[in-house]
């Protein structure tokens, strides 16, 4: 499912840097749900030496038994980690995990032995709120990257993600070969907050496409074109895009994408509206309009109330279509 | 700025068929104008007789010094060509050229010498109104098709349209060689009114992911994120299409597009409009959705309020940043 | 459910200029479906002999069953009218009626022995339309307006429709004592056309109302207020409007309505959905931007295509919460 | 401009509870803006004792002129205030006024000699923000309700402002006294949030139906219709509400309201943006879907791009017109 720009990318940007980086010894990984488990695995199949927490118990249990170190709280991944990854669903977490009393920065500052610990939050949240909790880290002397992925569990699981870096092109540097433990690709997208920049507006753009691929092979469709005739031509055409060529979401117009799985798997409903509504909030606070990524976010919502939030957000193909209810 | 992917795609299918062609020997043009035009004189090049006709005089004096016989009426176009093309601006100039008392049908009829003279609509309009003159044609046992093209007034110059075909695939087959002295490319696209449904459907998409794309640029640089790292990010990513890579909005991402020439040329925000109201026709008529797409067309027509409608379509990008009252 | 502004201009207007009107002796009427139907008799019951057509056997008999007479065709209906009204689905059922070789204008041209017959269409359809017939009617010399109405299929039963004339002053004073038997009302709204551009701009107003009203009372409820006090607050504020305060659309807040009787009966989806692809096709038409119109008339397409296109347009309410496929 | 269904009700609140208040002696003002300084003073001419803080000295200075004691930080406020209002721009103002170290709550729980202090945000905020300072100021046993305010400047300054209170029964009871100084209604929503919830979610569908009305005009008009003839029609039909009836964007229908001044004074298209957006960050907090909301939001958002933030709202109409840039 990967298209092929990817892999020409990874090869590239592969060999950059990775000499002049000396090895962390101690990773700590914060968060270990659907991508965090998987990410952190990936750590240990490299040779990283591990230490995790989470919330869920059974979570901790199911990366320990690969080999990792439990921790009982925020304080233990501190002692000893000179880089902490944190995966967490949304802005409150990160804000409460990296900024309360006992959060991580605190306790790095209070308890660990070493200096300039490295922080990279791998959430996807708000880019004002990787900025605020990167002020306070640096105000103890800590350096903390954002570094949204793309990719999806099915990524996660491959080691096969996109990171998108925020912070100074050092840092970048610094954090690239343990990053790429985890993904097949970094990309530095500029100061702190840039990552999360980065992930959401594409995001916001992909979630556009798809719902026009839907209504434009719909409408096609309903006109009495065939929708493999319309897409080969979209394809060499000017309407041609991610969500046409490589993820159509038409069953049966490409193999082996959500479309031809009844939906299943992939990136859910809930996500992308998840992301909109991240785009929509920094839309807002700098007064930039976004009329079509408005009105998708509402559609993916309206999805959401039907029972959709599940499913691959291609399934708003059938939805335009009225075959969600049948 | 014709992308490599139509290259390739010409080369294949410039040579299916060619040998079956038998050649017309008189052919008409009906409608000269900025499209017309060029596309008249490219039939000239390769050394069709032609007869042209167009109610603007001016516009028949032009062809006529390229070599062409100029057609007092409609009467006259009918009364040599044993194949026929109509470049015309909209539905009811095209009903009426075709399905008039003193129109192309009638002429044909009375005054042919020949059999089976093929008619070519190369307008863009309603597929319904495609079929309707085809169904007109039927009667008189003449050959129409419907064919649509994209490429521009650029196109149309360089003979390097696509032409989207609809009708039998005989008619596709025999009628393929003379449109090709036009274009680059001509694909089959199915029934009568089929090139039609592509082309619109195609350019709806199309209309939503340019301000898909502007959107997203402006987000990310009024957020803090340079739109050539962004654009780079979203061009090996998910939110790729051809508006992001080939037809950049934003000035100086991308050499010799529109944007980088004060939007000047380039696909018109009044035709992409003109194109916008015929998708919303027919899924009206057909009860299909297309929630982008039908705000596509109302940003595109507020922008025409604002003057706009002579602009490139890529216009939209300083349209939402406010810069184009400036 | 008349609001009581509809009873107070009802006993203003019905007085103006009833004395100065000749009675119509002889009345057609063709189109009588659920509305005309209804208004046919209504006619009968004021004592108006009548000739009614349909190509529906059924309806005919129905009527005829109710005192009229019967016509086999248009013709008949022609021969002994001074006056013809219709009442039929769409912009093609009308042109067909009375611009066909066997049509309307023709068949009273002909057939009739009376001088200036007079053509009301109460149809609602594009005012173009209505336009193109008109200027049909003048060139042989017969008068016509257009008189489309509002109030629904309850208000042909009990006479109480508004019917919005577009045409000469004189014609709508002429047809007007007529036109009161089957309504409570009758507005003149200008020259030919004008009573459908009316109709169609306060429906477009009316279905992006409802569809505003209810977000607003759903995000309240979603937030915690209950919407029988948002509503009251609304009612007496700035938000307030038809659909707020007559039709809300959350079940037993206003008794007596659709939302309080499981969304049956009233305005249908469908009929919304028709109204607004009206507004959009002469809004294209015109140029005129209707953002929040073209988005409206999308949502009620989606929830067609979700089944609910027979059940009054306040359903959206439940759609919005995701409740109609439970 | 205030609709006589204002007028009635407020005779009828007016009395109700009156006679059990017992007086605050002394009161607190902090925020001095547009809105702030014509509250205070109506509270002075009502013969309260008033402490009045802003960070603007020149804002202090003007109140301080009709009478009011000047305070110099927070803490002055807090010492002898036993209820204190609040009118501040935005979420973050009014969180640091309540909540930060030097704040309203921890000045007055360390410095107030009285018991029980009454708080009163009259700020329009996000709900969650105004639950979250409540229960801060609950910790600390002070009282604090909600009470956003409609009725723009000229409202405040008549005070004629509508209050809608969030709280407990019987801290709405007990504050409708002096808030009844400031406007001439209090309406009780509901709990903590609920006066913020339904300030927002009026202001969004008022939002809504202001542009719904000036499409419906502007298409009116281009397609022939007189916009004082269509008013007329609306507003006693089921397309009329608060936009068309007492507030009409067209220039010359309704007299004294800002379409007739050149769209100034009146309610600010940032300012409905800015409640728009409020209406959006809650929306997609609890998953509402609100389309025409979202939509809406981003038509004022493009509109203040276009120079238009500080113009009246019901500008509108003539941006859609394309009038604004002449």
């Amino acid at each position: 499912m990967l298209p092929a720009t990817f892999q020409l990318l990874v090869s590239t940007t592969r060999n950059a840097g990775y000499q002049s980086a000396r090895r962390f010894s101690n990773v700590g990984f914060v968060g270990l749900g659907n991508m965090g488990g998987f990410m952190s695995r990936n750590l240990l199949k490299k040779g990283y030496k591990l230490r995790v927490y989470d919330v869920d118990k059974a979570a901790v249990a199911r990366v320990t038994a690969a080999g990792a170190q439990p921790a009982a709280n925020l304080a233990e991944v501190a002692r000893d980690s000179d880089i902490v990854f944190t995966m967490l669903p949304m802005n409150e977490h990160v804000l409460e995990c990296y900024t309360a009393e006992d959060g991580l920065i605190k306790r790095v500052v209070l308890l660990s032995a070493k200096k300039g610990t490295y922080l990279v939050d791998s959430s996807t949240i708000d880019p004002a709120v990787a900025q605020r909790v990167a002020e306070e880290a640096r105000k103890h002397q800590l350096n903390f990257v954002d570094g949204p992925v793309s990719g999806g569990v099915v990524g996660a699981e491959n080691a096969s993600l996109t990171f998108m870096i925020g912070g100074a092109k050092a840092d970048y540097e610094r954090t690239k070969p343990v990053v790429e433990c985890m993904g097949s690709r970094a990309v530095h997208c500029g100061d702190i907050g840039m990552g999360q920049v980065a992930k959401i507006c594409n995001n916001m753009l992909l979630a556009i496409s798809m719902i026009g691929v839907s209504e434009a092979l719909n409408l096609g469709q309903r006109l009495g074109l065939d929708p493999k005739i319309l897409t080969d031509i979209v394809n060499t055409s000017t309407g041609r895009c991610w969500s046409s060529e490589i993820y159509n979401p038409v069953p049966g117009v490409v193999d082996g994408v959500p479309s031809s799985k009844n939906y299943e798997g992939g990136f859910g409903v809930g996500l992308v509206a998840k992301d909109l509504g991240l785009a929509q909030a920094s839309a807002t606070r700098v007064g930039a309009p976004i009329a079509l990524g408005s009105l998708s976010h509402q559609i993916y919502r309206t999805m959401m109330q039907q029972g959709l939030a599940g499913k691959d957000f291609s399934v708003v193909y059938p939805f335009i279509r009225g075959e969600n209810n049948k």
